[in-house]
């Protein structure tokens, strides 16, 4: 059987009594290790499940597949993903593979950022797309994902921007000389992406296109959900460039502009005080 | 502290190891009955945290929650919640009523079907406003969150629709004459649910109006999604009305049109044998 095992989001003790049962009896134990971080590293998590873990990157996801499935119709392999398992599509890949090598499979869900994001008080329900807003470059500076705020905002949703994180990266020189050194992981945080969101705002301006949202548009930061060092800080964009949340990992919401009283009452829970923002914003 | 803790969706081992631990310590436990169910009742759960469970239907967390905030300055206190604690409203306000107490509150996530929708194969970020679909009756037959789903088709959305529960509801005669005999609880099926929205669709056909889904139109079908004996049926809207995924909870996801090739691959491990549909659709 191959488990896809959901860590939830904060540290080895946010996996479900279920999850751990099964981690501790599989033979071979995998952990996912690219598109989400647990405020806690992988020996950590060794030493509170008392398993050994292999760790998976995107490449061996994708290229090594088989050898994650090896053996596992006829033993148990567990595959560890921070937050849900379903929060990424490469591991529809994975099942799509087990199920073709008439291999079952079962998920153990847990909260992802897909739902705990709610812990800031905005209602679920009135979510609309998600998006995901990464690292711009010199030469790539994408722009495209606006235009589904814009549709969120204009339906009234909010819209969760998932941020950025590079694990694994080469640079172009190592990359080109083919060798395996690795940068440092980055991690983007909501002051970057709040950045690149009003440099977005200002390109529409200059090209004479009313932007969807402004430096006044209320936006929720959130860093470290589920751990017991949170944070969340309800905000204008503008405000976001500079408020601080601390380590990684970082999400930001850009409300949907007509808020429900609850809403609004629990938002007042994180407002930044005047004497964070800049020019009493 | 007041500690709210989501469940997750199974059984009582869902729970995380974090979150059985504070049930374990708290001086009072209380849990949530009224917005979701498990597929285990309140004595397994007992039996399994060792703690005895008061019960909390909707109109006590509502009416009496300094009962359930009493003390929790000075000791600790824990609401259980099925799924996580942020997928209905009411729990923001016992959130709001703790902080002007005073009493600081801490969230224990878990996975919640708003999440966990994503086991069927259809990608989370491409889902658009979630809506209710309540039981009708002879007088109210609303059709309103119907506008919803056309707007997050229009979009390119899915749209996960949660099904009805009624727990602890009184007959009219039994609420007149203020008798406190409950009906036996009732859990909308697929198949309910799929009849109410054909039947709107062939309103607004007989209204003249284009409705924005048909009998063909392409949707998930999932039951105690995260228990062992978890069903999911992909087919048509027609389908969905026949098809037999077995005892509650139930939710249906109508797709927003046009999928990924991913999502297709994936729902077709779960598509409806021509066997199991009527007129062999």
């Amino acid at each position: 059987m191959l488990y896809l095992i959901g860590l939830g989001l904060g540290d080895a003790k946010d996996i479900t009594v279920k999850g751990l049962e099964v981690v501790r009896r599989c033979s071979r134990v995998y952990l996912e290790a690219y598109t989400s971080v647990l405020t806690v590293g992988k020996e950590a998590l060794e030493e509170f499940y008392g398993r050994k873990l292999i760790l998976a990157d995107r490449e061996e996801v994708e290229q090594e597949a088989d050898n994650i499935l090896k053996d596992a119709d006829v033993s148990d392999v567990a595959f560890l993903v921070v937050g849900d398992p379903f929060g990424a599509t490469t591991h529809s890949d994975l099942i799509l593979r087990a199920t073709k090598l008439g291999i079952p499979y079962q998920v153990i869900h847990n909260a992802s950022i897909m739902n705990a994001v709610g812990c800031c008080g905005l209602q679920l329900y009135k979510f609309g797309e998600t998006v995901s807003i990464v690292f711009w470059t010199d030469t790539w500076r994408p722009e495209s994902f606006f235009d589904r705020v814009k549709k969120n905002r204009q339906n009234g949703m909010h819209t969760l921007c998932l941020l950025d994180i590079k694990v694994k990266e080469q640079s172009l020189e190592n990359l080109m000389r083919g060798r395996k050194i690795y940068e440092p992981p980055r991690y983007m945080s909501v002051n970057q992406a709040a950045q690149q969101l009003l440099e977005i705002v200002e390109n529409q301006r200059a090209r004479g296109e009313e932007p969807a949202i402004t430096e006044e548009t209320l936006c929720v930061g959130l860093a470290r959900v589920g751990a017991e060092d949170q944070k969340i800080a309800a905000g204008t964009l503008q405000q976001m460039c500079t408020v601080d949340l601390g380590g990684p990992l970082h999400s930001l919401v850009i409300t949907g502009g007509t808020l429900h009283p609850l809403e609004m009452e629990m938002l007042s829970l994180f407002s930044i005080p005047e004497s964070q923002s800049i020019n009493g914003l």
